[in-house]
């Protein structure tokens, strides 16, 4: 057996079937890499002690910050959301992204919303 | 001033002009997210206490582990080399990779090479 799984992103994002449920496909140095697909809206959130890296892998992807600015990511891009910082991801077309967080991390942060996925439901097959 | 910059990975390769040279492009819960081009070969090591994620944006890259074993990604894939792992990067044609791993680590882990490249030079413009 490989003792170092490789990981196919698209094949991965492929695997999925529900929007704004992140799926854990890596860990590194305490934080989870994950895979997700979106299309609308999620809810505005913060994480007060973590930074969240979100990569566009297809599609683009809007986030909505505080004072009305707006940022775009399209294919091939990323940000670091800095801890602290309220952000409301939109997504008008179906994109599929890369998430970096910590383990720790609740993925809707200090809002509990009918979006919210346990870890355990992340950490699934 | 946007308060989140965005990375195009891209173009954040094509201002790298020497190989095997990381350059930090963002900072996420005190990891950091480097690019670098990589071709010919690299030298062995490890990183005792960190783990490092290497993923490929173009072209493919072998990484040999002990007991001969080798993995191969291709572009869109990534894999995790866990702390304590002796690794040996190789690229038979030029490929771009994103790397995450702590701050604290210094790319050719616990190997001083003429290749090692110290933070300041990693975080250049």
């Amino acid at each position: 057996m490989n003792p170092v799984p490789i990981t196919n992103i698209k094949k991965q994002l492929e695997k999925i079937t529900e929007y704004w449920s992140p799926r854990v496909v890596a860990t590194v140095n305490n934080q989870y890499v994950k895979v997700a697909k979106l299309k609308g809206q999620f809810v505005w959130h913060k994480h007060e002690n973590e930074d969240e890296l979100f990569m566009v892998v297809y599609g683009r992807l809007q986030i909505e910050l505080e004072n009305d600015d707006v940022i775009v990511l399209e294919e091939g891009e990323f940000c670091v959301i800095p801890k602290n910082t309220m952000h409301n991801p939109i997504a008008d077309e179906e994109c599929g992204i890369v998430l970096i967080e910590p383990v720790s991390t609740l993925h809707t942060g200090d809002v509990n919303s009918p979006l919210t996925k346990t870890i355990e439901e992340q950490l699934r097959d």
